[in-house]
């Protein structure tokens, strides 16, 4: 999709893995989001079966992986960094939650045409103090004050997943995922006929007396026109009543 | 914190689940998000040290784990449920994305103060069609087109980490507590015996051929799933299709 050129623009920058199977699920965790460009610094083991392994499908990615020796080699040649961080640091006066650091990523990749990194640290230490301040953009990823440590993989695939949704343009509101040809709407007319099939039935069964209605068809009015019928439901429902009707005709006319 | 109760509200279900170790990742997800219900449905392997390691310090939630055997146990008592899927299926035609799904499972765990579940089923297969139309909300992640393949733990941290921005954005927030209490919906055990009633009248009338079913019941179920039923509509549609019953038995006795 062309729209999502500025996934292409991401380098998600391990630093100081410690375990090659986290390597491995964040290169899953990328892939899924549309992210490709993993680099290394100084990794414990790599390459490693065990990444081969936790990568699954997304082998391609760390095939191409770049293994660098420091941070700054790693962020040479981007124009924004963002560092994952979950301690509260002096320094880091500003901290973004995922949202908002997805979205000044990919502003800015958009506009400047130049890359950006996401910047994760070793699993038990995270990133030095040295490294935070390689990076302008210190995130912090809302959790649980009483266990915040996520797995890496999963803090990727956290991150890669609002970077997506920042590109699709989706990052603020709750919207729902385009869905190929809806189904076509009843219109007033078919819901009124339907309301009408429902209650003569209903009054057929004995179920509803006319002459004391209570609030029964106002209660399953409001219950279907919650739903939207469609046109093909209300054909259902219809062809189920008719079915109920013939029945029950059947037993008076024996009557 | 007070004003996040409703994550205590949610149960994620994993359902037939092959690897432990994805058991053990959900559990660390779950637990850096806030989240301690955790239902496994048919587990292949449980408990399991893998599971341990992989859950780090999230033992407790294993700990505490309730382990069923099937779907319908997990969902006993709840009264609304999403369930993850990454294909498309001809009926599940508004799939919502995380964020919308968590809004709704919040909004429902807290004005209902009822349970909400999270379902995810098995790594390779996914959860079997029958699995699917247990659950109101069909939730799908907005993926790769190419390799839509999450990890499990991946995507448990994923619409765990929506739960908790959605219980934050409502209990941090101006806060609207409903003035008189909402109607009390159906749990899911009453949805389920009004969709074994309806079947039973549909088949009694005619209408479907339990040999040839055709998509009705699930088409059905799609159309009431929508609705989020009511306990009292579920009483008064089952009063109907009750007085319904009554008048084709009294046709056929008559035959």
């Amino acid at each position: 999709m062309k729209e999502l050129f500025a996934l292409d623009r991401v380098r998600v920058v391990l630093s100081r893995t410690s375990h090659p199977g986290n390597i491995g699920a964040a290169a899953r965790a990328m892939k899924t989001m549309g992210l490709s460009h993993l680099w290394l610094v100084s990794p414990a083991s790599f390459p490693d079966p065990v990444a081969e392994a936790r990568a699954s499908g997304a082998g391609d990615v760390l095939a191409n992986a770049r293994v660098v020796s420091s941070l700054q080699e790693a962020l040479s040649g981007t124009v924004l960094a963002a560092a994952l961080t979950a301690r509260r640091r002096d320094l880091s006066l500003t901290r973004l939650d995922p949202r908002a650091a997805a979205a000044e990523l990919v502003q800015c990749a958009q506009s400047t045409c130049g890359e950006v990194a996401l910047v994760f640290g070793n699993e038990a230490s995270g990133l030095s103090n040295e490294e935070l301040e390689l990076c302008a953009l210190p995130v912090t990823i809302p959790a649980n004050p009483a266990y915040p440590s996520l797995n890496l993989g999963a803090a990727v695939q956290l991150m890669c997943y609002e970077l997506r949704l920042a590109v699709m343009g989706q990052g603020g509101g709750t919207s729902f995922l385009p869905v190929e040809p809806l189904p076509e709407p009843a219109t007033h007319d078919e819901a009124e006929n339907f309301f009408a099939h429902l209650e003569s039935s209903i009054v057929a069964s004995g179920f509803l007396d006319p002459a004391k209605p209570r609030r029964l068809m106002p209660r399953l009015r409001r219950l279907f026109g919650r739903v939207r019928l469609e046109k093909e439901e209300i054909a259902i429902l219809r062809g189920i009543l008719s079915s109920f009707d013939a029945g029950m005709k059947n037993s008076q006319q024996k009557q």
